[in-house]
Protein backbone atom coordinates (compact mmCIF):
# COMPACT_ATOMS: atom_id res chain seq x y z
CA UNK A 1 0.00 0.00 0.00
CA UNK A 2 1.30 3.32 -0.80
CA UNK A 3 -0.22 6.92 -0.38
CA UNK A 4 -0.99 9.80 -2.79
CA UNK A 5 -0.92 13.42 -2.23
CA UNK A 6 -1.88 16.02 -5.43
CA UNK A 7 -2.48 20.02 -5.55
CA UNK A 8 -4.27 22.18 -7.88
CA UNK A 9 -4.30 25.55 -7.17
CA UNK A 10 -5.51 29.11 -9.03
CA UNK A 11 -2.11 30.56 -7.88
CA UNK A 12 1.68 29.14 -7.13
CA UNK A 13 0.74 27.66 -3.62
CA UNK A 14 3.30 26.43 -0.63
CA UNK A 15 2.20 22.45 0.00
CA UNK A 16 4.59 22.00 2.94
CA UNK A 17 2.36 21.91 5.45
CA UNK A 18 0.17 19.30 3.34
CA UNK A 19 3.56 17.46 2.27
CA UNK A 20 5.01 17.36 6.31
CA UNK A 21 2.13 15.52 7.29
CA UNK A 22 3.03 12.98 4.46
CA UNK A 23 6.44 12.77 5.01
CA UNK A 24 5.54 11.62 9.08
CA UNK A 25 3.31 8.63 7.15
CA UNK A 26 7.12 7.73 5.63
CA UNK A 27 8.11 5.96 8.17
CA UNK A 28 6.97 7.54 11.69
CA UNK A 29 2.45 7.33 11.63
CA UNK A 30 2.63 4.49 9.03
CA UNK A 31 5.42 2.62 7.23
CA UNK A 32 5.59 3.57 3.92
CA UNK A 33 9.23 3.55 4.37
CA UNK A 34 10.65 2.16 0.80
CA UNK A 35 10.97 6.11 -1.01
CA UNK A 36 9.08 8.76 -1.40
CA UNK A 37 9.11 11.76 -4.44
CA UNK A 38 7.41 14.73 -4.77
CA UNK A 39 6.77 16.81 -7.99
CA UNK A 40 6.18 20.56 -8.45
CA UNK A 41 4.77 21.37 -11.52
CA UNK A 42 6.00 24.96 -12.90
CA UNK A 43 4.50 25.63 -16.87
CA UNK A 44 5.34 23.29 -18.76
CA UNK A 45 8.47 22.02 -17.27
CA UNK A 46 8.48 19.88 -13.41
CA UNK A 47 10.93 19.37 -11.11
CA UNK A 48 11.07 16.20 -9.62
CA UNK A 49 12.37 15.10 -5.78
CA UNK A 50 12.58 11.53 -5.21
CA UNK A 51 14.75 8.85 -2.65
CA UNK A 52 14.49 5.67 -1.92
CA UNK A 53 14.79 5.52 1.43
CA UNK A 54 11.76 6.96 4.58
CA UNK A 55 10.47 10.21 3.70
CA UNK A 56 10.62 10.54 7.76
CA UNK A 57 14.08 10.16 8.00
CA UNK A 58 15.99 12.15 4.88
CA UNK A 59 17.20 15.31 4.91
CA UNK A 60 16.01 16.23 1.43
CA UNK A 61 12.69 15.81 2.57
CA UNK A 62 13.31 17.93 5.68
CA UNK A 63 14.53 20.35 3.30
CA UNK A 64 11.83 20.55 1.17
CA UNK A 65 9.76 21.00 4.55
CA UNK A 66 11.84 24.57 5.33
CA UNK A 67 12.62 26.02 1.64
CA UNK A 68 8.78 26.74 0.36
CA UNK A 69 8.46 26.08 -3.51
CA UNK A 70 5.56 27.13 -4.70
CA UNK A 71 3.68 25.49 -7.63
CA UNK A 72 0.24 25.42 -8.98
CA UNK A 73 0.32 21.87 -9.21
CA UNK A 74 2.22 18.82 -7.33
CA UNK A 75 2.29 15.35 -6.87
CA UNK A 76 3.59 13.52 -4.22
CA UNK A 77 3.66 9.90 -3.29
CA UNK A 78 5.07 7.68 -0.14
CA UNK A 79 5.85 3.85 -1.04
CA UNK A 80 5.55 0.93 0.29
CA UNK A 81 6.61 -1.52 -2.08
CA UNK A 82 5.03 -5.17 -3.04
CA UNK A 83 6.26 -5.47 -6.23
CA UNK A 84 9.50 -4.14 -7.41
CA UNK A 85 12.70 -3.65 -5.38
CA UNK A 86 13.13 -0.70 -3.41
CA UNK A 87 15.63 1.40 -5.51
CA UNK A 88 14.80 5.41 -7.01
CA UNK A 89 14.53 3.96 -10.42
CA UNK A 90 10.98 2.23 -8.61
CA UNK A 91 9.97 5.20 -6.72
CA UNK A 92 6.97 7.32 -7.59
CA UNK A 93 6.03 9.87 -9.14
CA UNK A 94 7.49 8.78 -12.77
CA UNK A 95 7.57 11.53 -15.48
CA UNK A 96 8.10 11.24 -19.36
CA UNK A 97 7.62 14.28 -22.01
CA UNK A 98 4.64 14.68 -23.86
CA UNK A 99 3.80 17.37 -26.59
CA UNK A 100 6.61 19.59 -24.89
CA UNK A 101 4.87 19.18 -21.50
CA UNK A 102 6.54 17.01 -18.13
CA UNK A 103 3.94 14.80 -17.58
CA UNK A 104 3.72 13.30 -14.08
CA UNK A 105 2.15 9.72 -12.78
CA UNK A 106 2.03 8.64 -9.11
CA UNK A 107 -0.30 5.46 -8.71
CA UNK A 108 -1.54 3.37 -5.42
CA UNK A 109 -2.48 -0.43 -6.34
CA UNK A 110 -1.66 -3.39 -8.09
CA UNK A 111 -2.55 -4.07 -11.80
CA UNK A 112 -2.21 -7.67 -12.79
CA UNK A 113 -0.84 -8.54 -16.14
CA UNK A 114 -0.44 -4.92 -17.16
CA UNK A 115 3.32 -5.87 -18.25
CA UNK A 116 2.06 -8.21 -21.10
CA UNK A 117 0.02 -4.70 -22.21
CA UNK A 118 2.37 -3.57 -25.18
CA UNK A 119 4.01 -0.01 -25.38
CA UNK A 120 5.16 2.65 -27.57
CA UNK A 121 8.83 3.89 -27.97
CA UNK A 122 8.25 5.33 -23.88
CA UNK A 123 9.66 2.25 -21.83
CA UNK A 124 9.87 1.39 -18.00
CA UNK A 125 13.22 2.72 -16.48
CA UNK A 126 11.84 0.50 -13.35
CA UNK A 127 10.48 -2.74 -12.67
CA UNK A 128 6.97 -1.38 -10.88
CA UNK A 129 3.65 -1.88 -12.54
CA UNK A 130 2.85 1.36 -12.07
CA UNK A 131 5.80 3.05 -14.69
CA UNK A 132 4.43 0.16 -17.09
CA UNK A 133 0.95 1.39 -16.70
CA UNK A 134 2.36 5.05 -17.07
CA UNK A 135 4.32 4.17 -20.13
CA UNK A 136 1.41 2.36 -21.55
CA UNK A 137 -1.40 5.36 -20.73
CA UNK A 138 1.18 7.83 -22.45
CA UNK A 139 1.85 5.55 -25.07
CA UNK A 140 -1.60 5.20 -25.91
CA UNK A 141 -2.22 9.39 -26.12
CA UNK A 142 0.63 9.59 -28.27
CA UNK A 143 -0.83 7.03 -30.53
CA UNK A 144 -4.21 8.89 -30.69
CA UNK A 145 -3.49 12.29 -30.72
CA UNK A 146 -0.89 13.57 -33.00
CA UNK A 147 -0.51 16.80 -30.88
CA UNK A 148 -2.13 18.32 -27.34
CA UNK A 149 -6.07 17.57 -28.08
CA UNK A 150 -9.17 19.95 -26.40
CA UNK A 151 -9.07 19.43 -22.63
CA UNK A 152 -12.40 17.42 -22.97
CA UNK A 153 -11.49 15.14 -25.60
CA UNK A 154 -8.01 14.32 -23.44
CA UNK A 155 -9.75 14.36 -20.08
CA UNK A 156 -12.14 11.86 -21.88
CA UNK A 157 -9.43 9.83 -23.62
CA UNK A 158 -7.46 9.78 -20.03
CA UNK A 159 -11.27 8.18 -18.07
CA UNK A 160 -11.43 5.08 -20.98
CA UNK A 161 -7.60 4.70 -20.18
CA UNK A 162 -7.89 4.88 -16.69
CA UNK A 163 -10.68 2.40 -16.53
CA UNK A 164 -8.92 0.19 -18.82
CA UNK A 165 -6.45 0.16 -16.15
CA UNK A 166 -8.60 -0.06 -13.38
CA UNK A 167 -9.76 -3.99 -14.72
CA UNK A 168 -6.60 -5.41 -14.02
CA UNK A 169 -6.52 -4.16 -10.23
CA UNK A 170 -6.26 -1.19 -8.01
CA UNK A 171 -5.72 1.96 -9.61
CA UNK A 172 -5.61 5.31 -7.29
CA UNK A 173 -3.66 7.64 -9.64
CA UNK A 174 -2.55 10.95 -9.98
CA UNK A 175 -1.23 12.12 -13.26
CA UNK A 176 -0.18 16.19 -13.92
CA UNK A 177 0.39 17.49 -16.89
CA UNK A 178 1.18 21.16 -15.31
CA UNK A 179 -2.12 22.49 -16.18
CA UNK A 180 -4.48 20.01 -14.82
CA UNK A 181 -4.69 17.38 -12.15
CA UNK A 182 -6.34 13.97 -13.17
CA UNK A 183 -7.49 12.04 -10.11
CA UNK A 184 -8.43 8.72 -10.87
CA UNK A 185 -10.05 6.68 -7.83
CA UNK A 186 -9.99 2.88 -8.06
CA UNK A 187 -11.10 2.29 -4.47
CA UNK A 188 -9.71 5.47 -2.24
CA UNK A 189 -9.48 9.12 -2.89
CA UNK A 190 -10.32 11.79 -0.72
CA UNK A 191 -10.82 16.07 -1.88
CA UNK A 192 -10.57 19.07 0.12
CA UNK A 193 -10.86 22.73 -1.08
CA UNK A 194 -10.06 24.96 0.56
CA UNK A 195 -11.27 28.87 0.26
CA UNK A 196 -12.28 32.25 1.56
CA UNK A 197 -13.77 32.31 4.01
CA UNK A 198 -10.13 30.26 5.41
CA UNK A 199 -9.82 28.63 8.69
CA UNK A 200 -7.38 26.62 10.84
CA UNK A 201 -6.20 23.18 10.27
CA UNK A 202 -4.25 20.69 12.43
CA UNK A 203 -2.11 17.73 11.06
CA UNK A 204 -3.20 14.40 11.74
CA UNK A 205 -0.03 13.08 11.71
CA UNK A 206 1.78 16.00 13.37
CA UNK A 207 1.49 18.42 15.92
CA UNK A 208 1.70 21.15 13.08
CA UNK A 209 -1.42 23.74 13.11
CA UNK A 210 -1.45 26.39 10.44
CA UNK A 211 -4.18 29.56 9.86
CA UNK A 212 -4.79 29.91 6.22
CA UNK A 213 -6.20 33.23 6.71
CA UNK A 214 -2.68 34.41 7.03
CA UNK A 215 -1.44 32.56 4.16
CA UNK A 216 -3.96 32.72 1.35
CA UNK A 217 -6.11 35.89 -0.29
CA UNK A 218 -9.80 35.65 -0.99
CA UNK A 219 -9.42 34.62 -4.26
CA UNK A 220 -6.88 31.84 -3.30
CA UNK A 221 -8.86 28.06 -4.17
CA UNK A 222 -6.68 25.26 -3.31
CA UNK A 223 -7.44 21.90 -3.65
CA UNK A 224 -6.23 18.52 -2.41
CA UNK A 225 -6.17 15.33 -3.26
CA UNK A 226 -4.84 12.35 -0.71
CA UNK A 227 -5.33 9.17 0.05
CA UNK A 228 -6.31 9.25 3.53
CA UNK A 229 -6.88 12.79 4.77
CA UNK A 230 -4.51 14.63 5.96
CA UNK A 231 -6.23 16.91 9.00
CA UNK A 232 -8.30 16.22 11.55
CA UNK A 233 -10.76 19.59 10.98
CA UNK A 234 -11.79 19.72 7.55
CA UNK A 235 -14.11 18.89 5.63
CA UNK A 236 -12.40 15.36 3.15
CA UNK A 237 -14.77 14.05 0.92
CA UNK A 238 -14.39 10.84 -0.91
CA UNK A 239 -14.19 10.93 -4.46
CA UNK A 240 -16.54 8.05 -5.95
CA UNK A 241 -14.94 4.95 -6.99
CA UNK A 242 -14.10 4.10 -10.38
CA UNK A 243 -14.71 7.94 -11.29
CA UNK A 244 -12.05 10.15 -12.91
CA UNK A 245 -12.02 13.67 -11.39
CA UNK A 246 -9.94 16.82 -13.06
CA UNK A 247 -8.90 19.77 -11.74
CA UNK A 248 -7.89 22.89 -12.92
CA UNK A 249 -6.81 26.32 -11.12
CA UNK A 250 -8.14 24.57 -8.09
CA UNK A 251 -11.71 24.09 -9.77
CA UNK A 252 -13.38 21.21 -11.04
CA UNK A 253 -13.39 20.95 -14.71
CA UNK A 254 -14.27 17.37 -15.13
CA UNK A 255 -15.93 13.95 -14.00
CA UNK A 256 -15.92 11.10 -15.46
CA UNK A 257 -18.16 8.20 -13.07
CA UNK A 258 -18.72 4.92 -13.43
CA UNK A 259 -21.92 3.77 -15.74
CA UNK A 260 -24.65 3.39 -13.28
CA UNK A 261 -24.85 -0.44 -13.25
CA UNK A 262 -21.32 -0.65 -11.88
CA UNK A 263 -22.00 2.27 -9.54
CA UNK A 264 -24.49 0.16 -7.92
CA UNK A 265 -22.75 -2.55 -7.61
CA UNK A 266 -19.98 -1.23 -6.42
CA UNK A 267 -22.21 0.22 -3.32
CA UNK A 268 -23.52 -3.43 -3.07
CA UNK A 269 -19.68 -5.03 -3.03
CA UNK A 270 -19.47 -5.47 1.13
CA UNK A 271 -15.23 -5.11 0.75
CA UNK A 272 -16.48 -1.62 -1.07
CA UNK A 273 -18.61 -0.84 2.19
CA UNK A 274 -16.46 -2.04 4.48
CA UNK A 275 -13.45 0.31 3.13
CA UNK A 276 -16.18 3.27 2.84
CA UNK A 277 -16.10 2.52 6.93
CA UNK A 278 -12.55 2.64 7.19
CA UNK A 279 -12.01 5.86 5.19
CA UNK A 280 -14.65 7.34 7.31
CA UNK A 281 -12.89 6.66 10.51
CA UNK A 282 -9.81 7.54 9.06
CA UNK A 283 -11.45 11.52 8.46
CA UNK B 1 28.90 30.97 -22.01
CA UNK B 2 27.81 28.46 -19.37
CA UNK B 3 30.27 25.96 -17.46
CA UNK B 4 30.02 22.14 -17.35
CA UNK B 5 31.27 19.78 -15.47
CA UNK B 6 31.31 16.00 -15.66
CA UNK B 7 31.98 13.07 -13.82
CA UNK B 8 32.88 8.85 -14.59
CA UNK B 9 34.27 7.11 -11.86
CA UNK B 10 34.43 3.22 -11.16
CA UNK B 11 32.94 4.08 -7.57
CA UNK B 12 29.73 6.09 -6.44
CA UNK B 13 31.70 8.92 -5.97
CA UNK B 14 31.30 12.09 -4.40
CA UNK B 15 30.92 14.81 -6.68
CA UNK B 16 31.06 17.37 -3.82
CA UNK B 17 34.40 18.94 -3.73
CA UNK B 18 34.62 19.61 -8.09
CA UNK B 19 30.69 20.79 -7.51
CA UNK B 20 31.32 22.90 -4.87
CA UNK B 21 34.09 25.24 -7.21
CA UNK B 22 31.48 25.15 -10.48
CA UNK B 23 28.26 26.51 -7.67
CA UNK B 24 30.86 29.32 -6.68
CA UNK B 25 31.13 30.37 -10.45
CA UNK B 26 27.49 30.52 -10.35
CA UNK B 27 27.90 33.92 -9.10
CA UNK B 28 30.53 34.25 -7.18
CA UNK B 29 33.94 34.20 -8.57
CA UNK B 30 31.72 34.04 -12.47
CA UNK B 31 29.04 35.21 -13.93
CA UNK B 32 26.71 32.08 -14.78
CA UNK B 33 23.99 33.20 -12.40
CA UNK B 34 20.94 31.80 -14.87
CA UNK B 35 20.13 28.67 -13.72
CA UNK B 36 22.30 25.65 -12.47
CA UNK B 37 21.67 21.84 -12.68
CA UNK B 38 23.08 18.82 -11.55
CA UNK B 39 22.49 14.90 -12.77
CA UNK B 40 23.39 11.96 -10.63
CA UNK B 41 23.08 8.55 -12.39
CA UNK B 42 22.08 5.41 -10.74
CA UNK B 43 21.69 2.94 -12.79
CA UNK B 44 19.11 3.31 -15.55
CA UNK B 45 17.64 6.18 -13.30
CA UNK B 46 19.28 9.38 -12.71
CA UNK B 47 18.17 12.40 -10.33
CA UNK B 48 18.14 16.04 -11.27
CA UNK B 49 18.30 18.81 -9.14
CA UNK B 50 17.98 22.07 -11.09
CA UNK B 51 17.28 26.30 -10.58
CA UNK B 52 16.55 29.01 -12.51
CA UNK B 53 18.72 31.14 -10.25
CA UNK B 54 22.04 31.79 -9.36
CA UNK B 55 24.02 28.78 -7.81
CA UNK B 56 26.07 30.49 -5.46
CA UNK B 57 23.13 31.54 -3.64
CA UNK B 58 21.12 28.58 -3.96
CA UNK B 59 19.95 26.89 -0.47
CA UNK B 60 19.19 23.48 -2.34
CA UNK B 61 22.46 23.44 -4.05
CA UNK B 62 24.19 24.78 -0.47
CA UNK B 63 22.45 21.59 1.09
CA UNK B 64 23.84 19.09 -2.05
CA UNK B 65 27.47 20.44 -1.11
CA UNK B 66 26.47 19.17 2.67
CA UNK B 67 25.04 15.81 1.72
CA UNK B 68 27.11 13.59 -0.22
CA UNK B 69 24.95 11.96 -3.33
CA UNK B 70 27.56 9.07 -4.56
CA UNK B 71 27.24 8.32 -8.07
CA UNK B 72 29.37 6.86 -10.99
CA UNK B 73 28.59 9.37 -13.50
CA UNK B 74 27.21 13.09 -13.07
CA UNK B 75 26.40 16.12 -15.37
CA UNK B 76 26.27 20.01 -13.78
CA UNK B 77 25.74 22.50 -15.70
CA UNK B 78 25.49 26.64 -14.56
CA UNK B 79 24.11 28.69 -17.54
CA UNK B 80 24.36 32.47 -18.57
CA UNK B 81 21.32 32.72 -20.47
CA UNK B 82 22.07 34.30 -24.32
CA UNK B 83 19.07 32.18 -26.19
CA UNK B 84 16.24 31.27 -24.52
CA UNK B 85 14.68 33.06 -20.96
CA UNK B 86 15.81 32.64 -17.49
CA UNK B 87 13.45 29.74 -16.68
CA UNK B 88 13.53 26.06 -15.05
CA UNK B 89 12.51 24.96 -18.49
CA UNK B 90 15.94 26.62 -19.98
CA UNK B 91 18.12 25.34 -17.17
CA UNK B 92 20.52 22.47 -18.16
CA UNK B 93 20.71 19.15 -17.74
CA UNK B 94 17.78 18.10 -20.02
CA UNK B 95 16.86 14.68 -19.52
CA UNK B 96 14.78 12.21 -21.82
CA UNK B 97 14.44 8.63 -21.77
CA UNK B 98 15.60 6.20 -24.43
CA UNK B 99 15.73 2.36 -24.62
CA UNK B 100 14.63 2.18 -20.92
CA UNK B 101 17.40 5.02 -19.53
CA UNK B 102 17.26 8.36 -18.59
CA UNK B 103 20.08 10.10 -20.75
CA UNK B 104 21.73 13.46 -19.73
CA UNK B 105 22.38 16.43 -21.46
CA UNK B 106 24.14 19.43 -20.92
CA UNK B 107 25.54 22.03 -23.53
CA UNK B 108 28.08 25.44 -24.15
CA UNK B 109 27.76 27.02 -27.08
CA UNK B 110 25.48 28.34 -29.64
CA UNK B 111 23.71 26.40 -32.19
CA UNK B 112 22.47 28.72 -35.77
CA UNK B 113 19.23 27.25 -37.40
CA UNK B 114 18.91 24.47 -34.91
CA UNK B 115 15.10 25.03 -34.67
CA UNK B 116 14.84 24.01 -38.41
CA UNK B 117 16.04 20.65 -37.63
CA UNK B 118 12.89 18.61 -37.79
CA UNK B 119 12.30 16.30 -34.30
CA UNK B 120 11.07 12.97 -34.02
CA UNK B 121 8.44 12.56 -30.76
CA UNK B 122 10.79 14.24 -28.33
CA UNK B 123 10.15 17.54 -28.00
CA UNK B 124 11.71 20.61 -26.16
CA UNK B 125 9.95 21.44 -23.01
CA UNK B 126 11.52 25.08 -23.10
CA UNK B 127 13.27 27.28 -25.61
CA UNK B 128 17.08 26.98 -25.58
CA UNK B 129 18.66 25.67 -28.67
CA UNK B 130 20.62 23.02 -26.92
CA UNK B 131 17.25 21.40 -25.79
CA UNK B 132 15.83 21.51 -29.23
CA UNK B 133 19.61 19.77 -30.23
CA UNK B 134 19.65 16.84 -27.16
CA UNK B 135 15.66 16.56 -29.03
CA UNK B 136 17.04 16.23 -32.36
CA UNK B 137 20.43 13.61 -31.18
CA UNK B 138 17.59 11.42 -28.88
CA UNK B 139 15.25 11.46 -32.26
CA UNK B 140 18.36 10.11 -34.70
CA UNK B 141 19.26 7.40 -32.10
CA UNK B 142 15.87 6.32 -32.15
CA UNK B 143 15.17 6.26 -35.51
CA UNK B 144 18.99 4.52 -35.97
CA UNK B 145 18.16 1.55 -33.57
CA UNK B 146 15.26 -0.36 -32.62
CA UNK B 147 17.58 -1.22 -29.45
CA UNK B 148 20.45 -0.05 -27.29
CA UNK B 149 23.15 -0.54 -30.03
CA UNK B 150 26.63 -1.86 -28.51
CA UNK B 151 29.17 0.21 -27.49
CA UNK B 152 31.12 0.52 -31.01
CA UNK B 153 28.58 1.28 -32.75
CA UNK B 154 26.76 3.77 -30.17
CA UNK B 155 29.68 5.98 -29.78
CA UNK B 156 30.48 6.19 -33.90
CA UNK B 157 26.74 7.18 -33.77
CA UNK B 158 26.78 9.93 -31.24
CA UNK B 159 30.10 11.20 -32.62
CA UNK B 160 28.71 11.62 -36.23
CA UNK B 161 25.39 13.12 -34.60
CA UNK B 162 28.02 15.71 -32.22
CA UNK B 163 29.89 16.55 -35.17
CA UNK B 164 26.79 17.85 -37.04
CA UNK B 165 25.57 19.32 -34.30
CA UNK B 166 29.10 20.96 -34.46
CA UNK B 167 28.80 22.37 -38.13
CA UNK B 168 26.06 24.53 -36.64
CA UNK B 169 28.03 26.70 -34.37
CA UNK B 170 29.85 25.58 -30.89
CA UNK B 171 28.77 22.40 -29.32
CA UNK B 172 30.44 21.78 -26.12
CA UNK B 173 28.40 19.02 -24.44
CA UNK B 174 28.14 16.18 -21.96
CA UNK B 175 26.17 13.83 -22.76
CA UNK B 176 25.44 10.50 -20.48
CA UNK B 177 23.39 7.56 -19.93
CA UNK B 178 24.02 6.03 -16.58
CA UNK B 179 26.99 3.62 -18.45
CA UNK B 180 29.09 6.25 -20.30
CA UNK B 181 29.98 9.83 -19.59
CA UNK B 182 30.49 11.17 -23.42
CA UNK B 183 31.87 14.46 -24.15
CA UNK B 184 32.37 16.12 -27.61
CA UNK B 185 34.55 19.10 -27.32
CA UNK B 186 33.91 21.60 -29.85
CA UNK B 187 36.22 24.31 -28.62
CA UNK B 188 37.02 24.25 -24.74
CA UNK B 189 36.82 21.10 -22.09
CA UNK B 190 39.71 19.98 -19.85
CA UNK B 191 39.99 16.25 -18.78
CA UNK B 192 41.77 15.34 -15.25
CA UNK B 193 42.34 11.69 -14.03
CA UNK B 194 42.57 10.78 -10.30
CA UNK B 195 43.86 7.66 -9.63
CA UNK B 196 46.52 6.20 -7.14
CA UNK B 197 48.82 7.21 -6.21
CA UNK B 198 46.13 10.20 -4.92
CA UNK B 199 46.98 13.43 -3.79
CA UNK B 200 46.04 16.96 -2.75
CA UNK B 201 44.26 19.03 -4.64
CA UNK B 202 42.44 22.91 -3.76
CA UNK B 203 40.21 24.59 -5.71
CA UNK B 204 40.29 27.62 -7.95
CA UNK B 205 37.25 29.33 -6.87
CA UNK B 206 37.27 28.65 -2.90
CA UNK B 207 39.25 28.01 -0.20
CA UNK B 208 38.60 24.40 -0.17
CA UNK B 209 40.87 21.61 -0.16
CA UNK B 210 40.95 17.92 0.28
CA UNK B 211 43.41 14.89 0.67
CA UNK B 212 42.07 12.10 -2.20
CA UNK B 213 44.13 9.67 -0.24
CA UNK B 214 41.79 10.07 2.59
CA UNK B 215 38.66 9.76 0.46
CA UNK B 216 39.67 6.60 -1.62
CA UNK B 217 41.01 2.90 -2.07
CA UNK B 218 43.79 2.21 -4.77
CA UNK B 219 41.58 0.99 -7.05
CA UNK B 220 39.49 3.97 -7.57
CA UNK B 221 39.15 5.84 -11.17
CA UNK B 222 37.75 9.30 -11.27
CA UNK B 223 38.03 11.25 -14.67
CA UNK B 224 37.24 15.15 -14.17
CA UNK B 225 35.65 17.13 -16.99
CA UNK B 226 35.17 20.78 -16.95
CA UNK B 227 34.78 23.73 -19.26
CA UNK B 228 37.74 25.34 -17.89
CA UNK B 229 39.81 23.63 -14.74
CA UNK B 230 38.51 23.39 -11.40
CA UNK B 231 41.61 22.82 -9.20
CA UNK B 232 44.53 25.06 -9.08
CA UNK B 233 47.42 22.07 -8.62
CA UNK B 234 46.40 18.90 -10.67
CA UNK B 235 46.96 18.19 -14.01
CA UNK B 236 44.33 18.92 -16.17
CA UNK B 237 44.43 18.72 -20.27
CA UNK B 238 42.45 20.12 -22.81
CA UNK B 239 40.30 17.73 -24.96
CA UNK B 240 41.23 17.88 -28.78
CA UNK B 241 38.79 19.82 -30.47
CA UNK B 242 35.88 18.62 -32.50
CA UNK B 243 36.44 15.02 -31.16
CA UNK B 244 34.07 12.88 -29.00
CA UNK B 245 35.84 11.10 -25.86
CA UNK B 246 33.62 8.32 -24.45
CA UNK B 247 34.56 7.58 -20.48
CA UNK B 248 32.76 3.95 -18.97
CA UNK B 249 34.05 3.31 -15.13
CA UNK B 250 36.09 6.34 -15.57
CA UNK B 251 38.59 5.07 -18.29
CA UNK B 252 38.40 6.47 -22.00
CA UNK B 253 37.09 3.76 -24.03
CA UNK B 254 36.64 5.71 -27.06
CA UNK B 255 37.85 9.00 -28.88
CA UNK B 256 36.70 9.81 -32.16
CA UNK B 257 38.79 12.44 -33.33
CA UNK B 258 38.13 15.07 -36.52
CA UNK B 259 40.05 14.31 -40.15
CA UNK B 260 43.58 15.38 -40.18
CA UNK B 261 42.87 17.97 -42.09
CA UNK B 262 40.22 19.81 -40.14
CA UNK B 263 42.34 19.38 -37.62
CA UNK B 264 45.43 20.75 -39.16
CA UNK B 265 43.06 23.85 -40.24
CA UNK B 266 41.85 24.33 -36.46
CA UNK B 267 45.26 24.57 -35.42
CA UNK B 268 46.07 27.07 -37.85
CA UNK B 269 43.02 29.36 -36.88
CA UNK B 270 44.32 32.07 -35.14
CA UNK B 271 41.18 32.40 -33.04
CA UNK B 272 41.40 28.57 -31.78
CA UNK B 273 45.50 29.50 -30.85
CA UNK B 274 44.31 32.67 -29.14
CA UNK B 275 41.75 30.04 -27.40
CA UNK B 276 44.23 27.74 -26.32
CA UNK B 277 46.31 30.48 -24.85
CA UNK B 278 44.02 31.38 -22.81
CA UNK B 279 43.22 27.81 -21.47
CA UNK B 280 46.63 27.34 -20.22
CA UNK B 281 46.49 30.82 -18.33
CA UNK B 282 43.76 29.29 -16.62
CA UNK B 283 44.64 26.17 -16.14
Amino acid sequence: MCELLGMSANVPTDLRFSFAGLMRRAGTTARHSDGWGVAFHDGRDCQIFREKRAGAQSALAAALCDHPIRSPIAVAHIRRANRGAVSTANTHPFQRELWGRWWVFAHNGQLAGIKRWPLGQDRPVGTTDSEHAFCWLIGELRRSFGRAPGEAALCRAIARLCRRLDTLGTCNALLSDGRRLYAYCSSKLAVLTRRAPFGRACLIDADLRVDFAAETTPEDVVRIIATRPLTADEAWQPIERRSLAVYRDGELVFHDRAPRARRVSAAADPSHAAAAAAFARAG
